[in-house]
């Protein structure tokens, strides 16, 4: 078995498209905003990413269809001159292991390379470990043309002389996309960390939309985070009555 | 050393079969039907499955006789035109890892597409967190016409809107089965999930035989069932004498 | 790199050897029992085994000098017409993961095969929980015949029916040792699995020099368990000072 | 994606270099000290290591610029006959995995090895558990002559018959290093291996300069131990309200 496998429902033609990416973390923020987007934009899947470095799991569905935890890939095609093709990846998990995330999310870049992608969005949370009001939207980037012009949308970039870091596929296709010389930006708005949280994830989509001249509307994104909420709720409560690491072992 | 080592002690001829997983898991609810069905059919075993993902270990059989923990590979014949010839997997250990999981299910669903599989039967236990007197048997599928054909036989299938998921091998056989186009399906007997379940094999096994137009006696499976929680607290016990971590570290 | 990298020192001319396994492991007593085979034989070392799945680690020994941490193998050839050439394995540590602990043994079976080796003797100990005045011997073994031969010498086979295991090396010499066509016995020492046991060293030793017709002093075997105990301690207390997995963080 | 990718800036024309090894771990005094040297050496950085085997993280720095955590590799040039050419390592992490720390070792050493480095440094820290007004330099090499001609310089060698043993990279690089035919040397300052430690780094580079017939200024060590203090404060702050491992897993 490949380590990380691509599956193709179709090869859009897209042109110089911006990536947006979404997966699970700090307070979901990422992945709330990126579903959101995809939604909001009718954006449609083109690929599906099934590794073994995800949870080994499948997601029961509606009328007891299952899913192999994935990540996946949507296409929305710009609808004027100031707007841009988009990627954008969402999906179940990130990688378990240190290795497995170097792994899928170098295997994406390469997608994301054959696609000619000009720049890379990663949407997450900024942990501030207390409620905050009104969140505002921190951001890092790989170079200092992009800050300043990141900037002008009101982002407060981090100043990380003292030990600011970003973990998991947030980071690293910042880090690796260096590699295939593509620009990139990670936009967190600030969270708890405790909850879905709906307010930042809206604070992040408000920044990135207006910097890609995108119009959705937001009214779901209430509704969404408090589904989310409920089978986050669910599945700990199922994780309890799970079969643990011994169920696994020899009985007879 | 391969990751997955395929024994075979022989290479039945066998039409079209339908393969049944059972391995430790939830209430060993999967593992104890599919044993049970080994027996009753008097099924032959023609591999056995090794790998580095298993523990490294061997168990001690009657008269000191070494096994090398495995998974292993049963056929049984059509008896008449109503049956199908099966595929039993049994074992003692599902793989340790999560890749160990992908990538071992993925090397028995290569042999299985060998053989022409053409449908999977994952057995499982489906835990409450508390004693049930009549467990019902639950179900997942991969396609709508699956779930619509195993409902008539009195499955209750999951509407996992709110978060359900199987884990291991039971999972991973109906995920990675649909890159190998094959049908799956599930069943998973209700249980406390907190002992050996004989109650909960037998409901299992009674939807299984009556889709599957075998007749076998349950008489067996209360006495295995006891044999299994014997052997569950002596490795219980074993295990707090057992070598730790440490014990194979440097001494001198 | 390898995985498993063996340096040859010599390639030794010996004949059809028995090899013994010593690895530190339940009461240390297979490394204590091996290690103290090899001094009282003159045994050379022949080969030295390193490997990734070792803790990356060096041991200080004599004078300052280094030494990155491995197995050894050793020879001994035979004396007479009643003994056989002999392979023993020696080392700081057993593989730190399960896919380590298989591959080493693997690598280790592939040279043994080389040497056309006829019979495997694993050593170790079988922890009993309790102090044990008058330690037995039990056995395991890979057939029959073999079985019954080794029970003439006073060794009691385990009789497995209820969960009895054996891990790491001790029992994967076994079990992979199978694949190779080789016969093999595991002796295991009773013993309290609290501290580094002479006693049961001795009892095991007793048993394998009666089947290898060796005679060997047992003398000096207290006070190599002596010092055993000591490094041992003074590990333990390093143990605490020494980095922490956070001592490999960034730190600025 | 490689399991270490090496990215050369340059290829710098050294003969016969010597190494010096300066990683994160005890009191952080191998990092504090080679950092120290690669500032007052003004060496140039020439190659950047990257490996799946370090953290999956990006660190933000001043501007809102990110880096994605490695090693580096600086060089600086003999200014007279009495002084070598140096390679110096310092960088973020170790590797987190054992496998991991070897592959990563042993990448470097092929690297040291085309350069023709003709002795390996490796700094780092010895912990005491205990504060230690005056810190000694402790050392441990590969061959007997190398150890004779260290302890002119002040440096008292461990007598490890009684347990010690070098972890990580420090280790490494000498046990690794003796397959490459590199002499080595760990010289580690007594610490507390409670916090940053310049006093013992200073002690350290002491030694290590006068083996080396450097002339550097210690006024900034100091400065930059607080500076790393901060940023460990910070970090460990951060963890705090970091993604943990159950945020990077399904939600909705």
């Amino acid at each position: 078995m490949e380590d990380v496998v691509i599956r193709y429902l179709e090869k859009p033609k897209i042109k110089e498209p911006v990536f947006i990416e979404g997966l699970p973390g700090v307070g979901n923020v990422g992945k709330l905003a990126a579903e959101h987007l995809v939604d909001e934009l009718h954006a449609k899947k083109f690929a599906e990413i099934y590794s073994k470095y995800f949870p080994p799991q499948v997601l029961v569905g509606n009328g007891g269809l299952i899913k192999l935890v994935n990540n996946e890939l949507y296409y929305s095609k710009a609808k004027n001159k100031e707007q841009n093709d988009l990627i954008i990846l969402v999906g179940d998990y990130q990688g378990l292991s240190p290795e497995g995330q170097y792994e899928i999310s170098d295997a994406i870049l390469k997608i994301l390379s054959d696609y000619n992608v000009k720049r890379i969005f990663t949407l997450g949370g900024y942990s501030l470990g207390k409620v905050v009001a009104e969140p505002k939207v921190l951001g890092a980037a790989t170079n200092k043309a992009l800050v300043k012009e990141i900037k002008k949308s009101g982002v407060k970039f981090l100043e990380g002389a003292l030990g600011d870091s970003i973990l998991g596929a947030s980071g690293l296709f910042l880090g690796l996309g260096k590699f295939y010389d593509i620009d990139s930006v990670c936009l967190m708005g600030e969270t708890s960390g405790y909850f879905v949280d709906p307010k930042s994830a809206r604070a992040v989509l408000h920044v990135l939309t207006k910097i890609l001249n995108l119009k959705i509307n937001f009214e779901e994104l209430e509704v969404k985070a408090q589904q989310i909420d409920q089978i986050t709720s669910k599945l700990k409560e199922a994780e309890k009555v799970k079969p643990k690491r011994e169920d696994l072992g020899y009985i007879g």
